[in-house]
């Protein structure tokens, strides 16, 4: 994908993020109960079984609260006064379920609803809500062995400073001096930054579950900043990667190597990225065909064959995005591919859009397949 | 120090959070710049050289808004409308240097400023400023070798769940597997949680630095919530130990010394709480005398001697404070101490109050007489 089609992705799927407010809607069932994602011990906002979430704020003297949650073309959600002077409302539909960034806007002013936690999108700390998904259970807290997310700083000479990472190391990477582990690189997209896979995307709990069921090997993930948010909306076609891929492949990647017992070799070394950094590992995967061997676009765009010049060196292509994104595209894609001799791989997530339980889904479909071969 | 004295001394402390507006203020000087802490890109909150903030909020159609910071009995910082709709206002004297929890009333509501980031403190996700110090060198972001801060989650029978912990191991904890590291437990306080330290605390950036100088041994240090906010204001009283000291002491330290390469045994383990993480040091440690050596109160009361049931297994009290708190008591506590054979440190640190500032400073001072003897 170029980037002119993926600003138009872009563009495309933020416009449409959260559009599930249908003509008809079901009446409302009274089972709300207060978000996963709520700051400690506040009510709201609240989500009831069918997704539809409500939201009370404490302003007495506002002239008017919005939630920019449940669009549709009609701006949000507007809250009314209540008797008791705190403004309510609920979404005039169900939401997706699965993680959604959101925001305020009181009297004119972009504020975060002080019951939900905070999590970086749109390049801003947003709040964030949590419609329970029916599949839940795969990056939910259990009583399993845990891995630990690590913040790393390593320095950076390109750009003079020690940069932030974080990495996924899995159980037992402390005890097992011996052994040593491939790495997945992974990058968060446009808006967000390097805190997102282990905040809203419960990378870390993915792993941890995946591995106690046996079903993925054990590896590092290591999650850093992306420097996406230089480009700007409007500006995503004067984005160039070069400062990225400098700080990535010629610092990051040596530093990890030198810190972590990894495989220091191209055969046990994945990217990966969401959205904006989908983008971003199409480009440095082809850029530097001998750093990487398996690589992954969730929401990000496609390969298409005649960009993979020595397919020997691709073990996998992973492509996915949700339902409601271009699920056609993803999967012609990777026909393509196939066709071509490249092992590649599609996966849709049903009824999600350009948001994080796709990708969550995508991370749990993509670990399994990694560095098998 | 019993339960009642520290209720006091917390009322006390934080009705004189930031109080440092004086009768007669100097000209202000038009230096400001943003806070270090302002989300990416944000030019508001701003400091100038003197310490004085100032604040920008946008909320064209709002009828008030308020800063909490600049009390001093006058309810903080009332903001004016500019003629371009936002609204401004600077703090009507300088604030004490250091690190300020804040956030906005707007129209009787209680919201965080947009431009600055969040950090959890009174129980919810408050706005923070910083306001440089002058030797704020000894936590700053340097060029040296750098520890992780890893988030693990360790099985807590007691409260039947995985309960979450970050772990400081120091620079090259990661290459030298037959080295073993002595290890601080380090409490936040009332209203905050298990990522005060290493937030707003910068316990990670102390330790590389004066690792880096040579003025400390390398040791592991683990924050984890202190379950303080069972206790509310007027209820501190009523708060048990019981269930925190059991999580710490039957369930976290076995955690640790068995998923970390420590010297698992009394004398190379400490522990130290700010305020009411104090208060739990201090319980803890006389409750347990057989599992800390060193013991450190920050702004969290004292030990007095009648306490100390066994004095050969302490090897160290070290009691600090602000000299805006109170001073006097920490100095008399530490002199009596010493006269009865304790080896007690005082430390106060200078024109600061119950804040982040006064904990940096102590934890810096700490940090080189722990693990000596």
């Amino acid at each position: 994908m170029n980037i002119t089609s993926f600003a138009m992705v872009l563009a495309i799927t933020v416009a449409g993020i959260n559009c599930s407010a249908q003509s008809t809607q079901p009446a409302v069932i009274e089972d709300f109960k207060p978000s996963p994602l709520n700051q400690p011990g506040q009510e709201y906002p609240q989500v009831n079984s069918q997704g539809y979430a409500r939201f009370r704020i404490l302003a007495p003297y506002a002239d008017s609260v919005r939630v920019s949650l449940g669009l549709g073309g009609r701006g949000g959600t507007l809250l009314t006064k209540s008797a008791d002077t705190s403004w309510m409302g609920t979404t005039e539909g169900p939401m997706d379920e699965g993680f959604h960034y959101y925001h305020l806007t009181i009297d004119g002013g972009k504020f975060n609803d002080p019951g939900a936690m905070n999590y970086y999108g749109s390049t801003r700390w947003e709040s964030g809500i949590e419609i329970p998904a029916h599949d839940q259970d795969f990056y939910s807290l259990k009583n399993v062995p845990h891995g630990n997310v690590q913040q790393v700083l390593f320095p950076s000479s390109s750009t003079g400073t020690s940069r932030r990472a974080f990495v996924y190391t899995p159980p037992g990477y402390d005890k097992n001096f011996k052994n040593r582990y491939p790495v997945l690189y992974l990058q968060h997209g446009w808006g967000e930054d390097e805190t997102a896979w282990s905040n809203q995307g419960y990378a870390n709990l993915i792993m941890d579950n995946l591995i106690a069921e046996g079903k993925t090997q054990p590896f590092i993930i290591v999650m850093t900043y992306g420097m996406t948010n230089n480009a700007r909306f409007g500006k995503i076609r004067e984005f160039k990667i070069d400062t990225f891929q400098t700080v990535l492949v010629d610092e990051l990647i040596p530093y990890i190597d030198a810190n972590f017992r990894t495989f220091a070799n191209p055969a046990q070394r994945a990217m990966a990225g969401l959205s904006m950094g989908g983008m971003e590992t199409h480009t440095i995967t082809l850029n530097k065909p001998d750093v990487f061997s398996y690589y992954a676009l969730l929401s990000g765009g496609t390969y298409s064959p005649e960009e993979i010049k020595d397919k020997s060196k691709v073990k996998l292509i992973f492509i996915s995005c949700g339902s409601k994104e271009r699920p056609d595209g993803v999967k012609n894609a990777v026909v393509a591919l196939r066709d071509a001799g490249v092992n590649a791989v599609s996966y849709i997530s049903e009824n999600t859009a350009h948001e994080f339980l796709t990708w969550r889904r995508s991370l749990h479909e993509l670990a399994p397949l990694l560095f098998r071969n």
